[in-house]
């Protein structure tokens, strides 16, 4: 990657116009007719970035806000890879942005917890170094993701002294605080705090109080009832089909480094110290620069139900599963056979998540040339969800596009799957 | 494995009686002559136990209590196995007695953070549920493995309700809770509370003030150090070499299931919130019953260096080598290939751990019979420290059997590795 002076990229054009991706296919379609590549390279500065806004159910009325805030978060990612940002600063920065709308559930707007308090879960990983940064149940930071962000960062100062201190010493980089501690760790790290209060909407603050009186109503009804009980009742519809709007990104560079993050609110009405998904390593986010042993860089970027992400672990499964030849092939078998029919999951009835994906590698060129390098990235993503909401871009595009992926009308969410993604060629002269 | 009545265990027999395991070899030996089983079945109650009490550096002066230790943390598993309990419950004893003493970094005597407080990390897996439940960053609670064993059983009876409440709701039962929220989670499940003061020891306190003076000593030497620094150096000897003496255990029971569990007190001087590898789920601990995909049931329990444990997942990769024809041979490439040569670990000059691995099948008796059946259970240790403290017994034992395991004379902890362990029938009588 050394001595590459320019990237261009372009989307494949479209044949169908109408859909914002490439092609689309559902698990019971044939193969889809994946649209030939338009070798229509333009050198420039690349890179491209992908994001998610949550697998859940995404009505029509919030639609129009996800796309908005997914188009905002690719485009803050793309300033920063046009900058010469590495993908780890570009996928943070688009985190930045998700957790920054009041509309997702990850930083502002953040579902409440049992307690009243906003508690947040958040990681990150780069591709090049494997490190990886997560913080869990974390109050009063409105960007869970920096907090991440700087503990990946601090451990990757660390391994620069590892010739003169004893190795183990390096675990001092804590690559995951959680709480309390996590919080005074930020604010000691420089990372602005933010009363709680502040981090609450009108939204998040009256699905609070209606889930809070559901719950009381359930007490006086049936005293016998158990604590646990009431809140899965009183909380049925705010997490089963709305309020799974974990965000996240994954991004590749123009150095071909790829990185992966996701940060969440949680689930509403959830237990005070519950960390999910979203700061499990393995099961939020993957990303793993192409090595001797594997051609593909891929990042991986996961929401849904927690648990069920958890156990699947989810976001390192579906990165292995990229290191075959066919993407889509490989999605369909490993959300099929590692998340659906995981057996980790078998008493479930539903199974209930998402992922987002970039995979990345060196391509031959059309015209072969000594000083022009190719990337191809292929983006895609999966949900067993009604819905996931996403948006993607090249640095080479003016603006993102964002879709709304459904499952095919009259197929069950858990237990039927998307598939959807696309094509993007990188281009880059060699000085 | 219904209608089992008995079973009978017998160790074999040991050519060599000095050595208290079966058998013996290191990366740069051949491989070993595997002693002859002998067929001395008694029927009777049956299941096995392997414990660990750290990998890192044992002492000889030492070795003595943390044999003690294991000694009686696998009498109280075989207690628990021999009154009908399943894998997990007896796990979750032989912790309990392993969080109990105060010469073991977990649970009373762990050690203290950077504020002078006590947080334990405790994880526990089930391999017949495959369900898990951890604790990470709690206080104020001796025994942190008995809250991550009742959030797997709140988890489990969760599923048990699964046809009459919408399937994500079970999200509620977090397997993952941290902090003050798992501290209250665990008050109001009846686990009773634990002054820090209590948990300190007399050695774990002149540690701590050791390292605060260091730390203040430093701080005057050169203002300029960074406290991150000053922390590493401050309790290098303590870490590096000595304190890594997480807990651990592998039991199967009589009806041939799995469980593992891990607790740690983490390291000294540690930032608080800091979540080691003991909480992390795929890191510290896994289990997995046999199925139609793996012929062995697995348990793994790890401890040495938390980052290295937890960004090469080992307690999941050596669980899946496991199904390997050959334990040993799979365990030396594991340990080599997923642990001292991961490429997550590149950049460090030594790579600190251990795993204690029970893995079991249905075997072929020598004299068939239709009213005996029989598992073959096989016990294996291996690490990269210096040494690492096993202990293990079959409950047709007497007493069990404890080991220090040390790296053979003159290689280099970190580079190189020590693996051994033993053959265990258990025989079963089927009325």
């Amino acid at each position: 990657m050394i001595g590459l002076s320019n990237y261009a990229s372009v989307m494949e054009s479209l044949q169908n116009s109408a859909e914002e991706h490439q092609y689309t296919f559902y698990q019971d379609s044939s193969r889809p007719n994946k649209q030939e590549s338009t070798n229509n390279s333009k050198p420039g500065v690349g890179g491209f970035v992908l994001v998610h806004a949550g697998a859940g159910y995404h009505s029509e009325s919030k639609a129009k806000e996800y796309k908005h805030v997914c188009k905002r978060a690719c485009q803050q990612a793309v300033d920063q890879l046009k900058a010469g940002a590495l993908a780890v600063e570009a996928v943070a920065a688009a985190l930045v942005e998700l957790e920054d709308s009041p509309f997702t559930n990850a930083g502002m707007g953040s579902n409440i917890n049992l307690s009243g308090e906003i508690e947040c879960d958040a990681s990150i990983m780069d591709g090049k170094s494997l490190h990886y940064g997560a913080v869990g149940a974390i109050s009063g930071i409105k960007n869970p993701v920096l907090v991440a962000n700087r503990l990946l960062s601090e451990a990757q100062k660390g391994k620069l002294s590892a010739g003169r201190i004893p190795p183990c010493i390096n675990d001092f980089f804590a690559s995951f605080l959680v709480g309390r501690g996590a919080h005074d760790w930020a604010i000691s790290h420089g990372v602005p705090p933010c009363p709680s209060e502040k981090m609450a909407t009108k939204f998040s603050l009256s699905a609070y109080k209606r889930n809070k009186r559901k719950m009381e109503l359930a007490e006086k009804m049936d005293p016998g009832h158990n604590q646990a009980k009431r809140r899965r009742q009183s909380s049925r519809n705010e997490n089963c089909s709305e309020c799974l709007d974990t965000v996240g990104a994954v991004v590749v560079d123009m150095q071909g480094n790829v990185a992966a993050a996701v940060s969440s609110g949680g689930l509403a009405m959830k237990h005070p110290g519950r960390v999910g998904q979203a700061a499990h390593y393995g099961c939020g986010c993957w990303a793993e620069n192409a090595c001797n042993m594997n051609p593909y860089s891929t990042a991986v970027s996961t929401s849904g139900c927690g648990e069920h992400l958890i156990r699947t672990m989810l976001a390192r499964e579906c990165s292995a599963a990229m290191q075959s030849e066919d993407a889509h092939q490989a999605l369909l078998e490993a959300m099929q056979n590692k998340f659906i029919s995981s057996p980790f999951l078998a008493s479930e009835d539903r199974v209930l998540g998402g992922v987002i994906i970039l995979r990345c590698c060196r391509c031959v060129e059309p015209q072969p040339s000594t000083n022009v390098q190719g990337s191809l990235v292929e983006f895609l993503w999966s949900h067993t969800t009604e819905s996931m909401c996403v948006g993607y871009m090249s640095a080479q595009d003016s603006k993102a596009k964002t879709h709304i992926s459904r499952l095919p009308p009259g197929t069950v969410p858990g237990q039927s799957l998307a598939i959807e993604g696309g094509v993007c060629r990188l281009v880059n002269t060699v000085d």
